[in-house]
């Protein structure tokens, strides 16, 4: 019986400029998933690693991902086991469900000889995303499965453009040890935007695919602002604008909430700033004693992969 | 007594996915400046052509900005005239003030010896802007003086960015004469936006920038949406619905509402395409028994020009 293990990053949402909209993959911070062939039709479930998640295989985003693709598939005489550790905590902002959604599919058409196309795999992978997150949000996803930095232009129609990627940019990660209500973190969602708003927001949003393709890193930095949900989500995490404050003062070209937190992102030219910055923001919250884990990370741009 | 002849082009605002932000330079469709030096400090006017405009050195677009210009420059002891062959009608909605405004400060920093960098031209070219529709939108006015594709980031920081042009990018104006107020057309800037209208007026704005680096034409014209003005504006412009069909089934990768109208755009792959589009647009205008203007341009990466 065949298996396989795949290497399922975690990746930053939105990037401030493109709620709903961007995504970014990570290197280094991920789950590992292996897919084994097992005898009996069907799919099993294993888990470990240091969180829980639900092991139910009709309420686990890896296992209700690999049924949906199974069901488009042709009938199996054999069926496949998943053992997933677990990496990336869930609640975390930097895409633990889609991690296990994308990394699972993307194994189990791996071991089927690639039948789908990554943009089916996508497809299936929101199945399970949408059991986590009770809706049909392909970012993450997105950049899980495709890598580099992606757009969805529409959700609906699953249209979805990987952007190019500067060579040095690098990501902080920092992830305070807090759980953060997504019902709060979605309440923003219901509120109306005055035309100036909807031009800044989206005007941020072109000039940075711009300066990504230009590799314009002063640009970049003009363009990470986010006027929809940083105002109310900032309010959520603690120290968020003094964190911001000091990673910008020390060479960030951009800060802002992954996803939908807790977890914040910094971006930067260069290794040796990112690390600096991960330094910087690490001394803070030790100060304020609040628990944190924290990573540095190129853009990860083959995505989702085979170890 | 040295002098000076530019060819001041149109341009198209907006792009539908870019309301306020996006603005388009054209070729052979523009009026021709002549500036002349004079012995006496200050502007003077000549007007010909076949358009009404004020002759009046304060309420003339080009005046104003010329004005605006020399304000900012060492005091001179000769002056400029300045004789404007007005060729875009005003109020068609292809960048009548624009034109003119950014033609007279292109040329007299010409004929100064470029004291000012094209950002600086900009920013005196947007006061005769602000005469004519008492805001200050850059996006004519950047499209014009930089040429190409123009993104404006910002128009209070004045953060402008000239995007890539695909090559085979061809426009095809279509002017029926009607006038529509300015204060009609605006109107919609007062309403609230939906989150939902937020992110695919965004998503498509960010994929369209993404498409024109990487020649996607079949992108293009899936991001040529306008959730925004369209809806209203459309209301406005007799037959829109029924040209918008009739381009787009022929052939067109995106039509529209050029500015705030009444001229309307299509975007084609190609000069065939885009003047075969033409045709089938006034066929129909003609049978409708609407009078009209119609052109088909290249994109003017070069801008304002010395003829």
């Amino acid at each position: 019986m065949k298996n396989i293990k795949v290497f399922c990053p975690g990746s930053v949402a939105n990037i401030s400029c493109g709620f709903d909209i961007l995504g970014l993959c990570l290197d280094n911070i991920g789950d590992e998933i292996i897919v084994t062939e097992k005898k009996e039709p069907g799919i099993e479930l294993e888990l470990t690693g240091n969180y829980k998640i639900p092991n139910d295989i009709n309420k686990n985003a890896a296992s209700i991902s690999a049924i949906a693709l199974l069901n488009s598939y042709k009938e199996l005489n054999y069926g496949f086991k998943i053992s997933i550790e677990k990496k990336i905590k869930p609640g975390s902002g930097i895409g633990s469900s889609a991690a296990s959604s994308a990394g699972s599919v993307y194994a189990i058409n791996e071991l089927l000889n690639r039948p789908f196309s990554k943009k089916e795999l996508i497809n299936f992978a929101l199945e399970g995303e949408f059991a986590c997150t009770k809706s049909y949000h392909a970012d993450n996803i997105a950049a899980v499965l495709l890598g580099g930095i992606t757009l969805v232009r529409s959700n609906k129609e699953l249209d979805i453009i990987k952007l190019n990627t500067p060579l040095e940019l690098f990501v902080t990660i920092i992830h305070p040890q807090i759980e953060i209500k997504t019902s709060d973190s979605r309440s923003i969602v219901n509120r109306k935007f005055e035309i100036s708003k909807v031009i800044e927001q989206s005007s941020n949003l072109g000039a940075f695919v711009s300066a990504l393709y230009n590799e314009d890193y002063d640009l970049i930095s003009r363009c990470i602002h986010d006027i929809i949900a940083e105002p109310h989500r900032s309010e959520l995490i603690p120290e968020f604008r003094n964190l911001k404050e000091i990673a910008i003062s020390n060479g960030s070209i951009g800060f802002g909430i992954s996803g939908s937190g807790p977890s914040m992102f910094s971006l930067a030219r260069g290794p040796e700033k990112a690390y600096f910055i991960k330094k910087e923001l690490e001394k803070h919250l030790q100060i304020k004693k609040i628990n944190f884990k924290s990573y540095v990370s190129s853009v990860n741009d083959e995505g989702v992969k085979i170890i």
